[in-house]
């Protein structure tokens, strides 16, 4: 496990990591990482979401090839990763449904994004990379792993131990840019 | 700050705060909220969002009065909480609006939901509770802030001391309910 000064550490050590050494990823690492998800919290408690691990090396591959496509040179390094997680769409509770057609919000979206940064933080501790994907061919994940065609598979993280323990320098845009006080600007 | 034993400790310590005490919360505080939240991933870097906070009693109150409704009796918290923060969805960048025509996806919602997160655990380590709101009149809270007509305020974050240091036990779906393995089920 590494450890950190604080959060803050944390997070400038979690980075979208797009190349992976040949190491196995201990299943008690991965069982955290989704213990860690499992916590997040979502709108009206509604936990809108499933995880499919991908670790069997011919379904893996398979995914990664779904990641990539043939027109656009895209997610190359899948295929390194030794482990893929499928973050599926499940549906929301009652409340969160009449939220979501009252206010014309999408809350489900929202928290499977906190879920999964959950999930992508506890790799960090453990050690592991991770690369949040959203471009895939959604309709071949869904057939290779059996996703009712009803549900939707939102996003694809690759797991694994990084190639390097190199951390890269965050490009952002400024605090000014992004925060301002009692009024939009 | 308070200090956690590893990550998990931190996530087992974030709670939706419903209650807050009437301390102050320390512009240093919410200076890191922010900054954690500036470093967060999004879909292609766009980091499509803006952050408002509310500090100004009377603008606060004005906007905690937006969160409550005369029908259904929710968030009479808000009111209690020192500092709002409202957080804006804004336009991705060329790339991430090409996938999500492309994908039909939305990551904006995703990358939102990412960010928050992120203040929301930086938070728990100042010490501060948090409750993430997405029930609110959305008309009223762009007229009180000057939010432009074309853009949605996706979620506003009450942030401020709790009233109680009580941690509760988290009712979440179990394990086997929300994981399988290599294939949906």
């Amino acid at each position: 496990m590494k450890e950190f000064s604080n959060f803050m550490d944390m997070v400038k050590h979690r980075q979208s990591v797009r190349a992976y050494s040949t190491a196995m990823v201990p299943g008690e690492s991965i069982e955290r990482c989704l213990e860690a998800a499992r916590l997040a919290p979502s709108a009206c408690n509604a936990q809108p979401w499933k995880f499919i691990v991908v670790n069997d090396p011919d379904v893996k591959n398979a995914l990664a090839d779904a990641t990539q496509d043939r027109l656009i040179p895209m997610n190359h390094f899948t295929k390194q990763a030794p482990v893929h997680i499928v973050v599926v769409r499940e549906k929301a509770n009652l409340t969160s449904n009449i939220g979501q057609v009252m206010k014309d919000k999408e809350y489900p979206l929202m928290d499977i994004g906190i879920a999964v940064e959950h999930l992508c933080l506890q790799a960090v501790e453990e050690g592991l990379g991770t690369c949040i994907i959203g471009w895939f061919n959604e309709k071949k994940v869904k057939k290779l792993l059996g996703i009712p065609s009803s549900k939707r598979a939102e996003l694809i993280i690759t797991l694994g131990f990084p190639a390097t323990e190199q951390i890269r320098e965050k490009k952002r845009k400024s605090m000014n840019e992004i925060t301002s006080y009692n009024k939009y600007s």
